[in-house]
């Protein structure tokens, strides 16, 4: 191991993986400076030419496990993406005795508590700030740099996909379909734009995040996922008339009763910050005990904010590789025989206020009926909207927004409304989320 | 040196010192999982009493100095302020070979480069989270979350004294002095308030920002440094009225004739993150080549705030001593040899847009010759608002927006345009930042 130089293999060289070479490359001086030690990529893994490679100095294997299997190789970096390949390149380059950079939510949202106790064991470090908010160095930010605090609980803009359609959604009042469409033809959503828009990326992000925050074991399973694709731009402009913006937001919240793992799209109100973080970018407020709300915003995704972030995990392990030091900054944060099995606060206990919308018949008593359904439920309104009729309809949206709320009361409530001759259809109805502590 | 405990000297419990003890009693058990040590505090220095210090397990001297001469004592925190006292203390503590946390920006900025080349020498650290933004972790972010990047500028509200007169000045229309007073009143500004107001303290942290962004000494002296106090509600709105906020910002910026390092009234989009920081808040923007722009948000100052600053360096520091490692993170993030010398450009050389506001008589001809002034200087207009004559006023104000033009440039408009008898008094500027990269 030399003081000089820090060997690093990189396995899958798309877009994160070809931005990570790019990066290195364009800043090498400026990193080696940074870092104590030159960075020098010795070995790249990729099924496909790929003509950035060809600096004479990096030698290129088709097969990614030459990648591993050379000794060279002190980090090995892992861009393939998915929960197959991956996982076996991490689990062997561990066995190997590499430390090993990913990008990869899915594999450590999912496997990250098998392959965390693996890297303890074979006494190496694996680490992963791209897997969450891209260039974002929120993973720092929750680790370290609020290890003093208690974190009460946080909310993050964790899918720029998302967040790019709910804001055109709103400028342009146009339908979820229509912008998705785009958005594909953009390149922002993949083919299969599922993992966005449902919500599955953003609880993956959300379940990393909270073990960092709240010191438990990765619980993927147990994150309540709703995803986008039922929201109307009636919905957004409703919202906006009651001064808030509708966001896909990741929340983990520690409470009496556990911890609260939810995804879903969430009123917030317009003058906060989360607020006003638009199109595909990031952005994650958290709140400490001791620093109080804390809020970290920039591009979640893209070659080269994705890039920054591996590189900054190649950085912190060369500056102690390069002095013979191990990482000493436990995986999730906490001590891994610290970390505590936590109740997760199931869905029908966790207390929000809500927004509801639905079509009512425009005629006397209705509203009071609806007004006594809430407060038999011990729910209190907080706004009603009744809009003016359609030409020609006899019926009228109205919204309510109530005050807090068990979800258990709200659904008692609601299937009683939609009981209701005088209520046409299903409520609609979105959790709302003051972030105000 | 234990392995299960780190101990801890505090000099000076005043308001971060004493959230500073409070934070790592209240949090200890989660501080100790995280850091892989219980952290104690073993002796505190302090020339009055403090009861929340009487825990039995604190030893506690009136003189300072007894806490550096104490053996157990491995980080030595200094939370006195200023650059006497506090300079003798870290500089014997570190001759101690004690490792030095400290939230004195004060004395970093203006001594740091020889504190940092001791500690160097001693094989000790100084961490300084805290002397920025408070509890935010903007140097960690800098030092290590974007250590892949070529930092292209930063801005940032980092004195929330001054963020909290201005947002209060644009809300409620108020004067400078009018809520200066009640800041003091607030206990938000000191009773000698120069070193908010003036962008002094701004100077400072923007000073340390720069070197950890350009990897160049600390350089305090050479920060251009303009105040708020000659800022009126007529700016403030009229920038309101063009689409801007006015904030105090510091700003470093790397361009081909060296690095600018200034602080200034400023106007911003109001559409910016930025210009959405209201009240004592701090944030910083920072664009790196990479990542794009990034954003920081939160407390820049109060008790536990700062004191969540100071114990994340503590839990840096004892994450590497409780396993005899030494910190390998370089005090500036860049290793010191590699630290140069770079050319502050003079302030006649810096290129904005500007604000303009002045008074002119309102009759034909003015409009035409300042227009004249502007284009001989090769400075284009991009706005111009001539507000209505107040009742028997002959004179207006005039706004002028211009593009980008050098200093040097605009001196010589505004000298032209004041020798104009047709302007009254001085023409009032304000340097415009669009803050898109
Ligand atoms: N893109 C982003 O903005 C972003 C942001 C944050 C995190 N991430 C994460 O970063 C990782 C990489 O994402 P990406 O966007 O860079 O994906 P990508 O562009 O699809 O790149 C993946 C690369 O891995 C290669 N690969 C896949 N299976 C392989 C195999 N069996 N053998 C050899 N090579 C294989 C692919 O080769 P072929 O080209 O031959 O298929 C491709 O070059 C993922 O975990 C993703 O979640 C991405
Ligand atoms: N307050 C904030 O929000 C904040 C935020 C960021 C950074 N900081 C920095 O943190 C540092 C401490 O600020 P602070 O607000 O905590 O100040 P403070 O409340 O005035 O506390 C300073 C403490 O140091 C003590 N002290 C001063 N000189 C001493 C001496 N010669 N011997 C013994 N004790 C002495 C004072 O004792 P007495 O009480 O007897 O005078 C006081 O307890 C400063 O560098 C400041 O710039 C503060």
């Amino acid at each position: 191991m030399s003081a000089q130089v820090v060997k690093v293999g990189i396995c899958g060289l798309g877009t994160v993986g070809g931005g990570t070479f790019n990066v290195l490359a364009r800043n090498a001086a400026e990193i080696a400076a940074r870092a104590g030690a030159a960075i020098e990529v010795v070995h790249v893994g990729a099924r496909r030419d790929n003509p950035a490679c060809d600096t004479g100095s990096t030698r290129v294997s088709r097969d990614i496990f030459a990648v591993i299997d050379d000794p060279e190789v002190q980090i090995l970096v892992e861009l393939i993406g998915g929960t197959t390949v991956a996982k076996e390149v991490v689990e062997k380059a561990l066995a190997a005795g590499k430390h090993v950079v990913t990008a990869n939510k899915a594999l450590i949202a999912e496997f990250g508590n098998e392959l965390f106790a693996q890297a303890e064991q074979c006494g190496v470090t694996i680490r992963y700030e791209a897997a969450v908010a891209g260039g974002i160095p929120i993973i720092k930010a929750l680790r370290e740099g609020l290890a003093g605090n208690r974190i009460e609980w946080l909310a993050g803009i964790i899918n720029g996909t998302g967040n790019f359609i709910l804001s055109e959604m709103r400028d342009k009042g146009r339908e979820f379909d229509d912008v998705l469409a785009e958005a594909q033809a953009l390149g922002y959503a993949e083919a299969d734009p599922t993992f966005d828009v449902e919500g599955i990326d953003a609880a993956h992000k959300l379940v990393i995040l909270a073990s960092l925050a709240f010191g438990m074991p990765l619980q993927f399973s147990a994150v309540y996922t709703e995803g986008i694709t039922e929201l109307t731009p009636q919905d957004v402009e409703y919202a906006e008339e009651l001064g808030y913006r509708i966001k896909h937001l990741g929340i983990a919240k520690q409470t009496g009763g556990g911890i609260e793992l939810r995804v879903h799209p969430t009123l917030i109100p317009e003058k906060r910050l989360l607020a006003n973080v638009n199109g595909v970018k990031n952005a994650v407020l958290v709140e400490g005990d001791a620093v109080g709300p804390t809020l970290y915003y920039g591009a979640g995704a893209g070659a080269e904010p994705t890039a920054s972030a591996v590189v900054a995990d190649i950085v912190d392990l060369a500056r102690e590789l390069s002095a013979g030091q191990q990482c000493r900054v436990p995986a999730l944060g906490f001590a891994s025989e610290k970390l505590r099995d936590v109740r997760i606060v199931p869905m029908t206990e966790v207390v929000t206020p809500w927004y509801l919308r639905m079509v009512a018949e425009d005629r006397p008593g209705v509203l009071s009926r609806i007004a006594t359904i809430f407060s038999d439920q011990g729910i209190s309104i907080e706004a009603l909207i009744q809009k003016a009729p359609a030409e020609g309809e006899d019926r009228v949206p109205l919204i309510v927004l109530t005050n807090r709320a068990v979800q258990g009361s709200m659904d008692q409530a609601v299937a009683a409304i939609e009981a209701l001759d005088s209520i046409s259809g299903e409520v609609a109805r979105i959790r709302v989320e003051p972030l105000d502590g």
